[in-house]
């Protein structure tokens, strides 16, 4: 058994079944491997930005690692941003890169680079397997660092005689761990918080943004008034009727600073402290108020569900209803700017949807108004790194090919990666892309004024906007296979949504919308 | 003055007039200067791969650096490949990455990570600067480093608030070093080697495929016999009528060492020991034949026209004239294949050109038919990197307005950075593209032949083909800005180069054309 067929067969066994790659040469022993492992599916895409983006995606849904097939460190390198949006996502991936030989390495051939210092800045884990006898065990060691709560991208670099060499011998069972357990101190000690009479907050991420934490979350707010917070940008968030809505801390340090004003102790579940986005002259970086006090409870990574189940019952807090309006499925009227486009968008939701969310300033009533939609997941980008919301939507539709994903897009972020289209129409996934087009780096117009940059000048401004020329985002999509149309009403907008999700495959709706930026 | 005012003016003092960027929160400082320093003119790409590509090319025909403007890593990782691209041409880049805020940098911010380790990769220079007022001197330092012979990509990491903040001097003239002199002994050394008897051979690459040195070279030849090879992929060769042409080193390691068997020395002139590309089974890396020594004349960066005037002279080299036939202008006829699409090419050639050539296996007949066209500039795919022909054919045209670029791009590789036609549309640049679309990463399928990998199943082959959907680059183009067409005939490819060469602007002519390999 060559080298490959191990690596494929160990994924395999470890439940690792899906593989998104941009192969090259000192790939193509995993690639011709593909035909003898059935149990392995390849998707192919155009560039690794794709690629990365949608293994985060498929994580972030289906809780288990794709692998990643990437050709040396150019390959890696455009796969990087997604890569880093993954690690703030804490998204287990296991990121194979092929390398030359080990027997051309020393011959610094053109594509020789430092594979291994690209693959620390964003691994949890990396090795460089030396022979195909090691390729099991280093693939089974992978898909465990890969699940180590809280998850990460777990970097196996494969020279490619490794790759085809004889020798290979199928890894063990992957040796995964569970999260970690949080002894009782914490829970008394928050308890006790909550109970002294100082106004107490907490603030939630990760994990604790899914599955039973938030029904105990809400609990204990009812029982002891704390106020919750979200983290402001949530790797997946489940949400919608039925489920309790936290209020997330606001991109803007000086608005969530007011957000957390007055609170005496400010107690982190699956959340860092927070801090600003960026730093800005004459701002904190800290988004601590002065004399409010910080505790964790319980780490990234943790169980949060028994911790809040634990803290829940120490308080006695009783099981609550969360309260949930109906939502409005009028089709919203008259032109579409950011209120009519999310109106839209919470009257045509449909059961258990995924949402890939990367309209930034166009989707700033999104959250509001989609809160009592059918329940649904929430994904957003957690790095900063531009150019994930259309990878992710590809992902997350190959882990869950029968839930529908509507992927509310940016124009300025979507083409980094606007590849992404050619292969949701290869694969034929159910992707409905919403493409805000505003014709701007909006948020860049926010921000050249929040940083006080003085740009009354034209040259300036002219690297913010994406007009000269007008992006087509409706030709663009044709020309990747993806059908596409174009609207300007919210009624269009909410119809085309409707046939979009009545239709099986990928669409795409380019939505013309102003700027929220004057 | 604050320090990005303080960056430009010392970047404009240099010479150093176009920026290249693509800019978020921790860069507007530096958009925000674009309007006090007229000098500087930015040039904006929608991701960062054309940023870095585009800079590649305006280096490789300016000869000067051209700067660049990332935001932190997940920019500089999105513009990692044509740096490693750029590394290999040795091209001069000044390449800025705007981090975080000094006082921001512990906070662990979403968009913090490892800028230095990423630059580290592709730099021959790296620096961050610490204050407002040592930006001057640092920007003055890192033109010095990219103009070092050969040249190289200098890194320099600008945190926000030293952008932002007050203090700012504007550095002194870049130190600029001349290329290194090579002594007597070398030019003694080798012309008796040409002199003994022996069958001499001489690869050149870099800087000696420029300038006088291929004029010399070709004296050289004549007078001893000698043959003169070119590297396999060069940053830029000056050929056409008039001009030596030198056989270049094939890609493939067994025809390369053909190429050089029975050669009992082999002299190196701005080139290295050449190496296969790639490592395969059974295949030597070195191709350098048993029993031939090598011997280094001139190591890259040095003054390579000084050396080979000086070994002409020693060896009593008289002047002699380039033979050059007619080129056919005829517009060939039939349906197009790899033959007739580089007899179009050759028929329509205009004067003075450049040529950004990453047609990859639709481009193999592309330089025997070229070869006696007017003098013109040949740009190559130097790192491996696919995904350079587009930015590269953007910075070119940035860099010599006057002068018809030329792009014959496969597709495959195009997919990697087709956003650079918006730029190419925005700056109504004068680019030619012509896209090579024959549905499949060709070479790709060469390689899985070539690796040994056996793939008779579907799965396999599928991870190589670009069907399924097709590829409509004509829509694409379109949606981006460019005018497009598709031909499929000889003459139709000719004629619609004469129209693209006539209008000014930017064009797009997608040219289906069937694969190499069945």
């Amino acid at each position: 058994m060559i080298g490959a067929v191990a690596l494929l067969e160990t994924l395999t066994r470890a439940g690792v079944d899906v593989t998104f790659g941009n192969p090259g040469t000192s790939e193509m022993h995993f690639v011709a491997a593909l035909d003898s492992v059935p149990g392995m599916r390849g998707v192919l895409a155009l560039d690794e930005g794709v690629v990365t983006g949608a293994a985060d995606g498929y994580g972030r849904m289906a809780g288990t690692p794709a692998a990643t097939l990437l050709h040396l460190g150019p390959g890696l390198g455009n796969g990087l941003a997604n890569l880093h949006n993954a690690r703030r996502a804490r998204t287990p991936i296991v990121n194979v890169v092929g390398d030359h030989a080990l027997t051309h390495k020393a011959l610094d051939a053109p594509l020789e680079s430092d594979i291994d210092a690209l693959a620390e800045t964003v691994s949890v884990w990396t090795r460089r397997t030396l022979e195909p006898e090691a390729v099991g065990i280093d693939t089974a060691d992978a898909v465990a660092a890969a699940m180590w709560p809280p998850g990460g991208v777990a970097t196996l670099i494969l020279p490619a005689d490794v790759s085809w060499g004889e020798g290979g011998v199928v890894g063990p069972d992957a040796a995964l761990f569970g999260p970690s357990v949080v002894g009782p101190k914490a829970v008394e000690h928050v308890a006790g918080l909550l109970r002294s009479g100082g106004r107490c907050g907490l603030l939630v991420g990760g994990g604790a943004l899914r599955g039973e934490a938030p029904a105990f979350l809400h609990r204990i707010s009812e029982a002891t008034g704390a106020k919750v917070f979200g983290e402001t940008f949530s790797s997946r968030t489940e949400r919608g009727a039925g489920r309790p809505e936290f209020e997330r801390i606001n991109y803007r340090g000086p608005t969530a600073l007011e957000q957390l004003s007055g609170l005496d102790h400010l107690v982190l579940v699956e959340a860092k402290s927070p801090v600003a986005f960026f730093g800005y002259p004459e701002q904190d970086g800290s988004l601590v108020p002065e004399g409010t006090s910080v505790h964790q409870l319980a780490p990234i990574g943790a169980d949060s569900d028994t911790v809040l189940a634990a803290l829940a019952e120490e308080l006695g807090a009783p099981e609550v209803p969360v309260p949930s309006d109906a939502v409005d499925r009028t089709h919203p009227d008259g032109a579409l700017d950011v209120v009519s486009f999310a109106r839209a968008v919470a009257a045509t939701m449909p059961d258990d949807a995924i949402v890939s969310d990367e309209a930034t300033t166009s989707g700033i009533f999104l959250g509001h108004e989609t809160q009592n939609c059918p329940p649904h997941d929430w994904m957003m980008l957690t790095g900063g790194a531009i150019g994930q919301g259309m990878p992710l939507a590809t992902g997350a539709a190959v882990a869950c090919p029968d839930r529908p994903v509507l992927n509310v897009q940016a124009d300025g972020s979507a083409m980094y990666t606007i590849q992404s289209l050619w292969t949701q129409a290869r694969e034929d996934l159910n992707v409905t892309t919403v493409l805000l087009n505003n014709q701007s780096y909006a948020v860049l117009n926010l921000e050249l004024q929040a940083v006080g940059a003085v740009a009354d000048g034209t040259k300036a401004l002219s690297m913010l906007d994406l007009r000269r020329p007008d992006l087509d985002f409706v030709s663009i999509s044709q020309g990747m296979g993806v059908p596409a149309v174009r609207v300007d009403t919210a009624d269009g907008l909410s119809r085309e949504l409707e046939r979009a999700y009545a239709e099986p495959g990928p669409h795409l709706i380019e939505a013309m919308i102003p700027s929220i930026v004057k």
